[in-house]
């Protein structure tokens, strides 16, 4: 009477066999400058200049030809006349002759006949005259033109994110508007009668859509758009309808819930009637077993369970790899990753041959590194909350010792 | 004739001296806890509920009670009538007596009477009866009732950021509205005739103000409300001005630029002006040496220097401290920090007593992580764009050896 899942799939072939079906965004979007942090460069970014643009002055001091400094010292001052000032965005119209200096300020462009800057630390200033007790060397104190960056140079290769330091780069280097990746749209649909976005609602017993608000955050902060589509009940053919409806202006629709196997499961339901073909449910993942995706249209559906520590697996094993290989970037299933101690033994009793995920709490600020799991119900909602990132359970392991060093893998938010 | 920077305050005492005069901001805001992602709870957190608020089944299936099927087998199969259904935000009324079930569903409350669940996957239906034919141990797939958070459970310290996590915890628990701290108010002003917000004015010369969208989105990841104020010309009475109209309104001033000892330096100048005896300019921290504080009115003002490594510098050992302490974190000059494999040799030339900061890229994947030093001028605007984060060369020490094993620090962004 009840439906089975008979067959588990490898967590890392349904991986491989998600993303084959998922290619980068082809949409680009021409935006200033100072709105591209977090965006991702559509086509290589090449400097427009030179920066700095001229030679330029690393402190404030005088621009000075150095040979005229050669034979300089405490006991033999050279006395350099001042015929102008550079400064930053306003050089100095002079072109140095033997025996002139000119004032100049950190970053202002030197002036012709000039190779070298002497600090005012090292000079005295007597009327129109700088005494000057030291010799220096041919650009000495002097960023040379192109030092930074060279006209041409490679800045960043398409599917670079953009930083923050990155934007002022550009900027400074006369790039108003930057080529960009449009944001992959992520539909986020919730599932269930029960469910309502009202706290009214759920101080009489209804249960409040709290994973939706979780998942959105999860997209944005793997740099795609989310779109939140609501609440659908638990109906096959509303559900179908809705799928059709939306799918077409996404580029991934992820659904809350309703992936298991019983007669309220609308979401593995409607999805294996839209697409049998290419309908996998049922993952050799930890929690979230009961997880599963097929393609709509050539979009990926992936259904996430809605016990919250599986709706997160799925989404970081799933998700996540399918949203950074739509922006150019390596399909992990982790944002970044380091070592720690783990502290604390995990034993574990069921679904030996899958992939398990265990959450930690991390102390990266203990010598070297702990991590800490944190157990308990895969319907754990303090769990998340309690933790930094994750930690894996190789198929077979029964099994992780306290003392054991191992990778804590971190989401791209929490 | 030129000023001259008699004294260079150790970092650490300057950090030590700037903090003692900050505070944690005292003000609270009341957010919906949906908007408190980022923000600073104001008060300790404690659970209004216990979660789940019953005992909820964890599987799809049949809630029973347990001595029902104590003798339960293959051989034995035990049939029990089906007297309601349980779904999640419907809790059945049924009572259960001996020999009744009730379809249970994932999430949903047991009803009076029952003490375990059998999944569905281990009975057969029968018109209005199920057929089970194993036993269940008390409590079986059942999450009870306060497993996750207990009523009156601390869930967050004052000082605690919330996460998305977080939030949905708070929200599922019924928390509608948090106590967070406002966010410190800080100003962020470039000073300096060169300086435009124009690009146009930018390709005739001009220089365009870049370091203060960098500063403001530190500011941002730091928790800070950044306030940006524009730019200021290289005046001293409309600087002292400006300044004393704008400092009650604010946490905090960071003012970019003029920071050095020229006649033009006017940050450094108003600042000595504005209060002598709480007046700290020059460093020892290379490059940033030329940056200081002081406090008007009681706001620190922090005078960051304008080559754009020294910005950077000043704001991670002074600003973002003094930050953390306003919103109840451990003032730390980084956000977080891990160890690495320098790769590369780096030399001091200068400064050799002062704390040095090296920006560095990190290669997190590799094994162990490596990171390469980005070396160049303080001037350099393509160092913060090529790194990740910082390492320290300690007073004393004239060269950091390739191979050593560092500390990297991480500013809350780049």
């Amino acid at each position: 009477m009840y439906r089975r899942i008979t067959q588990f799939t490898d967590i890392w072939d349904a991986q491989r066999t998600l993303l084959e079906g998922v290619g980068p965004v082809r949409e680009r979007e021409y935006v200033h400058v100072f709105e591209s942090y977090g965006r991702v460069v559509a086509e290589p970014v090449y400097s427009p200049a030179d920066l700095p643009a001229e030679h330029a002055s690393h402190m404030d001091g005088f621009a000075v030809n150095s040979k005229d400094l050669e034979n300089a010292s405490p006991e033999n001052p050279v006395r350099l006349r001042v015929v102008g000032e550079s400064l930053p965005g306003r050089p100095s119209p002079a072109k140095l002759k033997p025996g002139e200096a000119v004032r100049i300020l950190t970053g202002a462009y030197l002036p012709e006949g000039a190779d070298a800057v002497v600090p005012q630390e090292f000079v005295s200033r007597e009327g129109s005259e700088v005494v000057v007790s030291a010799s220096v060397k041919p650009w000495e104190y002097v960023d040379l033109r192109g030092f930074d960056v060279r006209k041409g140079q490679l800045l960043f290769g398409a599917g670079h994110r953009v930083k923050a330091a990155d934007a002022s780069l550009m900027a400074a280097l006369g790039i108003e508007h930057v080529s960009v990746l449009r944001r992959p749209r992520v539909g986020v649909v919730a599932v269930g009668d029960e469910l309502t976005e009202s706290f009214e609602e759920a101080r009489r017993g209804r249960v409040l859509n709290t994973h939706s608000r979780f998942t959105v955050r999860l997209v944005e902060a793997a740099g795609g758009e989310p779109v939140y589509l609501g609440i659908v009940p638990d109906d096959v053919e509303t559900y179908k309808e809705f799928v059709s409806r939306n799918i077409g202006s996404l580029d991934m629709l992820l659904s809350i819930a309703g992936s298991s196997i019983s007669e309220k499961d609308v979401s593995s339901l409607s999805a294996g009637f839209m697409n049998r073909s290419q309908y996998v449910h049922g993952l050799k993942l930890q929690p979230g077993r009961i997880g599963g995706f097929t393609f709509v249209r050539g979009k990926p559906w992936i259904f996430l369970p809605g016990l919250v520590m599986s709706t997160l697996n799925v989404f970081m094993f799933l998700a996540y790899p399918a949203l950074r290989k739509m922006q150019y970037m390596e399909p992990r299933f982790y944002w970044r990753r380091s070592k720690a101690i783990l502290s604390g033994n995990v034993y574990f009793r069921k679904y030996i041959d899958f992939v398990k995920v265990v959450w930690v709490r991390v102390d990266e600020e203990s010598d070297p590194p702990r991590c800490y799991p944190i157990l308990g119900e895969s319907s754990g909602l303090s769990i998340p909350s309690r933790s930094d990132g994750f930690i894996l359970g190789e198929p077979g392991v029964k099994q992780l010792e306290s003392g054991t060093q191992v990778y804590v893998h971190y989401p791209p938010a929490l």
